[in-house]
């Protein structure tokens, strides 16, 4: 039985920030955001959880294993660094999804994202040490069947983004609303999900899905562990079995 | 007329690399992929030019005011600070779409993006000093109507960014297709194009086809310039105009 | 009674690469040791340890609460994101310039730092858990006594600078010498120690010396933890306290 | 006959900033330092001009090359990206010592570094386009002779450091008050100095004077440019051909 912990990262108020007092430049905004993502990355990332860039503005973290000193940790440093501020909000439970429905409850119950006087919100709970488990975390590691051959070294590089981004919104919905799971675009042609505990026939229903809707075919590697890397590399360990034996699912 | 100068970016051997010689720790991998964007941001956008993040491993530009020295330069650069070495390949033409496809034609020709063999190619010709105007650069800046009031404030995180990654799906495709236009999401709500010399019809076109597939509303502010950077602060500022006047395409 | 544990960081056969095939650019080479510094910085300081940037290819960090196989995992993040790797030493002892001795002696004995073949090396011991005290790590943080008001406000830039580098470069001599100590330029008019367990009269000794040598006046502030973070947080509040009560070495 | 174009730039209110409302943790501002730094080094060398980190908080750049917009586009940068704002004062002449000097003064005029009110000052002039030549920049490049075979491989790290800090202590007071020089450590054992319109018999000096203070032999290679780029380039070209030939004054 999963108990996937779930951090959502706001940036406080940073659409109005981003136009005062007229409009930043884009270039700056766009090594803002991407720095700072590259920084939770690590800090989040050297204490075993994985963090998502899903919007920039708003990122979702599998945060098993901090507690909530380290992430007001993470908040101080990035206030000490950023010229912006980030409020976080934590819930756990079997369902990833559920998780995130709840902490997005505890952030919008503390105001709006674009309240001037809210900021570096710091909310919910983590799971105690004591009730970590080896199953706490799924993760699954899709990626497109030969999208180098296929895609990148054939079609219009926009046209092979296109495909992907194709892939990626049909499964990213799916997983969603068809098993409660949270699929994020990692780059190249890589979605990594975080998800209950899903069985063979759920990865082969969602595989089906996405190229029933979208002619693209997937491959996933499912791993398990008490924290995000550890249930991500086994995942990635998962998926080098598939592309050696030309399976489309495999768990660790 | 515009004349869109279009660079890919493509990351040499990058797939491969990841996973030898065995698959390399996600949070790394990210942090690498977010850093080399924020780099090239700076790069190409301290002379002016815009980078999308695109797929990571590969990424488009538009660089009218860079030669192929400064291209070259970057190179350098990456090559002096990176684990990985980048390729390059610009080409040119009033179609940004069209533009692209002969960049990617450069770089196929020069081989697989998977060939060990293949590193920091730079292929392609720019727009020469004499031949540059005023208009060779038409972006549009989109975005999601009251997003945050709509959206962020009231759903479910990630059902938010379900509903942005279907508007952004939507649009970039039938951009591509209707409009021989690049668009690139940029985060938050927003969504950056690359357009040949569009019209408001061709906006309201755009617009209408993305409500009907998926039931959202975007605004947008449309700037030419010189360069990327200057048709892009003026798009921004246009978008200012839809906001302050509740208007859905504005040019500025 | 302090027990130091100091790790000696070195960045694997930097020079020659600096200049093969020829010298690399030095804006480049300033950026890559400028960010690696950076990177080790959080990586050590998320884990409550300091790093001293020292010669940059040659680095020392206070490593109290980090275990080999932290030490590793930030090998492996450099190895992955950068174009160079790094070797580490550990030792540690009541006495930190014996420590810095010891763990030089075991990269020394890994081969040259120039030696091709010699790469990340990881040697040495940390204090175990179960040994580790409140009183592990004693740092003096020091700063030039009004330097804002008397130099950087009054001076040529670099004639200030000269000061102040001359006020470095005699304290670093003398703690070394005279008090077993490890003193590192920090920025501003800055400079960090990590000492054995001195006594008030040691620090005004150093100050004298200071003084007598090159005109100018430092004060210090003085904390001992568990770790770097918690000593020299402790030594900040001190620093403090020098500047609002005019005193010029102050315990927390 | 040198004409160098000097800009000194200083973090506004840093000081202060550091100990606001509490003192904020030292990895924090070691990482917001040297990322600054190292921002400005890609900034301005994408520029072909040389930052020095010289005290972090004030620092010191050869901009030959820079126009004030371009002083303006990277303040604003800076103020897009850190939490912090800095200020820019710019001076040209034969003189280097003498350029920062008259910089200097500009920002003193404008106020204090720790006056809250005096924020992004952008003082001075450039040298105009028609006036600039390729003997603008001289610059020289230091370092020691046989570094790591006599002191990384062989001693203490810190007594190695010692030796090498001594060494720049002496060569950068010597530099400046015989020659108009300004002297910076960059790292390991390179020492950078711009310089007015030297000759071999004032590097000789220099070096005669450092080993007799402090014991150390030294090497330089000298270049001249239209830009710091071009001149250090030109200078680590000579400081390989003394280390190729023995020889420790060598012009490009």
């Amino acid at each position: 039985m999963t108990n996937t912990q779930v951090s959502l990262i706001q940036i406080d108020n940073y659409g109005p920030w981003t136009v005062t007092p007229e409009p930043r430049r884009e270039v700056d905004l766009q090594t803002l955001q991407s720095r700072l993502y590259a920084d939770l990355s690590q800090l989040v990332g050297n204490r075993d959880g994985y963090v998502f860039f899903t919007r920039f503005d708003n990122m979702v973290a599998v945060t098993n294993g901090l507690d909530m000193d380290d992430h007001a940790l993470i908040q101080e440093s990035v206030r000490n660094r950023y010229p912006v501020t980030i409020s976080f909000a934590v819930a756990t439970g079997t369902n990833p999804a559920q998780a995130l429905a709840d902490a997005t409850d505890l952030l919008q119950d503390a105001g709006s994202a674009q309240d001037k006087g809210r900021r570096e919100i710091l909310r919910g709970r983590v799971i105690e040490e004591e009730f970590r488990t080896p199953d706490d975390v799924q993760i699954a590691h899709f990626d497109v069947i030969d999208a180098t051959g296929k895609f990148t070294d054939e079609h219009h590089a926009f046209d092979s983004f296109i495909h992907i981004e194709q892939a990626y919104a049909s499964l990213m919905r799916y997983m969603r609303e068809a098993h409660d799971s949270l699929s994020f675009f990692v780059g190249g042609d890589n979605i990594i999900a975080t998800c209950p505990d899903l069985g063979e026939a759920e990865y082969r229903d969602a595989i089906d899905h996405v190229v029933e809707e979208t002619g693209i075919d997937l491959q996933v590697g499912i791993g398990t562990g008490r924290n995000a890397h550890d249930a991500g590399f086994a995942a990635k360990h998962a998926l080098e079995e598939c592309r050696a034996n030309s399976t489309s699912v495999e768990f660790d």
